[in-house]
């Protein structure tokens, strides 16, 4: 029954291998290396597959393995630090925006972000697809909710191509006054586009930062971005110098 | 084998099913009702008992299903909002602070938190653990780490019971001027301890927030806050009215 596991006791029996596991990868592994199939390490370990493969997807979890299409399991390098937070007050779309814009349509957002938006349910709004690349490597997908009233300039641009459809949309963002942001992050499952964009399984588990742009005394723009959880730690606020090593000349600057 | 479904087509049966029973439970359940056991759920939706389970999974990463010990699984509250940031610069340990001390030792830390410190890897350091409730549940379970370079005032509190003992460090802490936090959050799964103080199983999928402070150029603190990932979003940067209903007179003040 589906409830069974719920019952067991606080250190079930793949916690146990899971502690074992860790030591294994630590000493006779090396990072990228390929584990064994699952059949041989139950062997090894003498459990269950099933009770195997709950340690697995715990190590899954915790960043320490990955399993990749067509490759199988392997042991995860250390998750990249990929900063999150907002240092300055910006715009998406300005000079040193971390995200490449992929496409433009007009769509009706999810309730949710049309209820952050205060936009009709019912209302289109420019949605815009980006993905975030670190180090080569596909790291978040983004869909940039932008509704007709924050971007009042823009005229005709539905013969524009997707990327320059997105810049131009992005442009005219800019003239609104930016006043603040807020974020959430929360556990998600990747959905089909996002997971062929992230190269990961549908279902996977990401990160999802859902981002309110406010300007005007409204959510001028909506971002929800889903990052890859396995190999993602995201970061907030100052991680460089300027608060750890205090300079009082510099803050008078 | 392990990697069969790794070389699945991208929108597997389990991610079909997940998109029926999220109509289902919308139409037909209501919070906090409890599912039919999984029997019967792969019989209803004609699917095998793995299918099933892999759909419920999905469910339970996107916050609409719980799995809860000895009861089943059941419809879901919406997340909780849980304020994560920093608006103010505050010590751990002031007035407004969400977390209940529960207990105090001096242990030597996880290496990464040692290197974070830049305290010696076998250097003890105080350990505090502290639980943080919202609207009476547990949410998050903390355990807090200060060197004895950050406390330098504190004299013998070895007799002292855990919750006293942890107030007594706290408060020492205050002293020091702090400069500033940075943070990170990532995907993590409950250990024992952490799972048994937030009513999870082990290895339940939590969100893991790591806090630094800084303090006379140093890390003077490190807090490693697993939060539970079922019921809550992390919610960062200002969420109420300042940034949202801007009043010109209020920012002059």
């Amino acid at each position: 029954m589906g409830t069974t596991q719920l019952e067991s006791v606080p250190e079930p029996k793949y916690w146990q291998l899971k502690t074992v596991l860790t030591q294994a990868l630590d000493s006779e592994f090396s990072v990228g290396e390929i584990l064994p199939n699952e059949r041989d390490l139950a062997a090894r370990f003498g459990v269950a597959r099933a009770t195997l493969r709950q340690a697995l997807e715990q190590l899954e979890l915790e960043g320490r393995l990955q399993r990749r299409r067509g490759v199988g399991t392997t042991v995860a390098p250390p998750r990249m630090g990929v900063a999150v937070g907002f240092e300055q007050h910006t715009w998406p779309g300005t000079a040193d925006d971390a995200w490449q814009p992929v496409d433009c349509t007009v769509a009706t957002p999810p309730a949710a972000v049309a209820d952050l938006l205060e936009t009709g349910r019912n209302e289109p709004v420019h949605t815009l697809r980006r993905s975030r690349m670190t180090h080569g490597q596909p790291v978040a997908a983004e869909l940039l909710y932008i509704p007709d009233a924050s971007v009042p300039g823009l005229s005709a641009i539905g013969t524009l191509p997707g990327a320059a459809r997105a810049r131009t949309v992005l442009r005219e963002l800019q003239h609104l006054e930016l006043e603040g942001h807020s974020q959430t992050v929360e556990l998600g499952s990747a959905g089909a586009e996002d997971a062929r964009e992230l190269d990961r399984l549908p279902g996977a588990p990401v990160l999802v930062v859902t981002t309110r742009y406010h300007a005007d005394g409204l959510t001028a723009a909506v971002s929800v971005a889903t990052y890859r959880a396995d190999t993602c730690r995201l970061t907030f606020g100052a991680t460089g110098g300027v608060e750890i090593h205090h300079d009082p000349e510099r803050h008078a600057s």
